[in-house]
């Protein structure tokens, strides 16, 4: 198994956690105090990162929101990164980027997230396929976490595609080839959405002791039970819940956070 | 038909060219008077664009080459993007960033790369589905260039698999979905690699007059005339032909741009 998974999880031992909270620091969301920093999306963050942490086992920016405010916002997601480093390194880091280019283009996607901005993880698309997405892949040191059953409304119109290759949906072959094939490294993740807990159990029975990013609990609906029930590995681990927007813009981040993790805790 | 199509046509009827040349500035491989300059990207670049511009319709800057560089990459890039506003308005601007992410927060990459940075059009990856996309989608102004069949080795891992709609590919599941269905605002393209020419005919025959992207002639290793046979619509258009490395790497870019648009032309 990877560091970065040995990472997750002793950090998820340590606080009894297996929260992650999506720093998706969308400046038009961001209290007025915050607009008028110098830095307004790490002056957030910082101030979130302060308010969680002792809840949190990751945080996972989502690099929209840093993209959308060009190199002002790309500069506030590396201060965010330092900061993570600095004072709470044995956080795991996950940059929500779902990236995915031809072979030698990659490499500057691998040096952007994991060496310049110094992510231990990142999220990929698989539609290019693995020989595409090996200048991620190799990098034992860092997670590739591969989209695979996404939380979104209208996620199913290809993903749920029913395959020659044994007659399942294409989500599930994807499932099956990241966890038999592509994992030779022991670094490979899935993305299975909370907000569908069928395909979240299913992924489970495809990936083994894997380990899985279930996004999409409280603003788009995900039941925490259910993603809990479906998602744990046989060692009641394996699992990162991210919770963005119903954490990060709650009256009072600490309290929601403590919450959601206490709430996922009652069910494993 | 959209106005950024209109826009591509009209330029490669004035330039009798469909090229498009790829702005891949790989910093590590840049020419050494380039190396030390303030903006090395961009320096880079404008010299491309002045050696190159008057045999091409189209550039198209992939987005990781720049985001290597973090935040000094970003500005490289919009400092190309604001010189050819500038001194090049009628030239086609693509970001090849393949970007996909859930609905709302795809807003972030809308602000980025079309109201930040000012391109004409992005590529997107499918595998989320149309819902998802819609932030893209609704920019009638702005076109979406759908990767389908794309020019990687190993491409085919998951876009070959059969499906049970129609016994088809999942790459013609997307070009017949994007064609037929996500196109109301005619703003819709396709990617399909120059590597595959049988697959990029079989796009073109779905796709109806819609505009492909091609890359991959040159380093890649597809053949001009194949793509150019294959391509082309009913009215000996539709066709962005790209070319990366083997144009801005040239010994001459001027001479290789001039005698790639001129081979492009001998087999229409």
């Amino acid at each position: 198994m990877s560091y970065v998974i040995d990472k997750y999880n002793a950090r998820a031992d340590q606080v009894n956690s297996l929260l992650c909270v999506g720093l998706d620091s969308d400046y038009a969301r961001l209290p007025k105090r915050f607009k008028s920093a110098p830095h307004p999306q790490f002056a957030f963050n910082k101030w979130i990162i302060e308010q969680t942490h002792e809840y949190v086992s990751a945080y996972k920016p989502n690099s929209a929101f840093y993209e959308a405010r060009g190199a002002a916002g790309l500069t506030d997601l590396q201060m965010t990164m330092d900061y993570l480093q600095m004072h709470y390194g044995d956080i795991l880091t996950i940059c929500d980027a779902k990236r995915a280019d031809i072979g030698s283009t990659n490499a500057g996607y691998v040096a952007a997230i994991f060496d310049e901005l110094g992510f231990d993880a990142v999220t990929l698309n698989p539609y290019l396929g693995r020989a595409a997405l090996e200048p991620f892949l190799v990098r034992a040191d860092k997670g590739c976490i591969l989209i695979c059953r996404t939380s979104n409304p209208g996620a199913g119109e290809f993903q749920d595609l029913i395959t020659g290759d044994g007659g399942e949906p294409l989500w599930t072959v994807v499932a099956r080839r990241v966890s038999a094939e592509w994992n030779t490294r022991g670094n490979c993740m899935l993305v299975a959405g909370a907000t569908y807990p069928g395909e979240l159990r299913r992924i489970r029975a495809i990936a083994g002791e894997m380990t899985l990013l279930a996004p999409g609990v409280g603003a788009q609906g995900g039941d925490v039970a259910q993603t809990v029930q479906a998602g744990l590995n046989s060692r009641d681990k394996g699992l990162i819940i991210n919770s963005s927007r119903g954490v990060i813009f709650a009256d009072d981040p600490a309290g929601a956070a403590r919450a959601l993790r206490d709430e996922i805790n009652r069910h494993r």
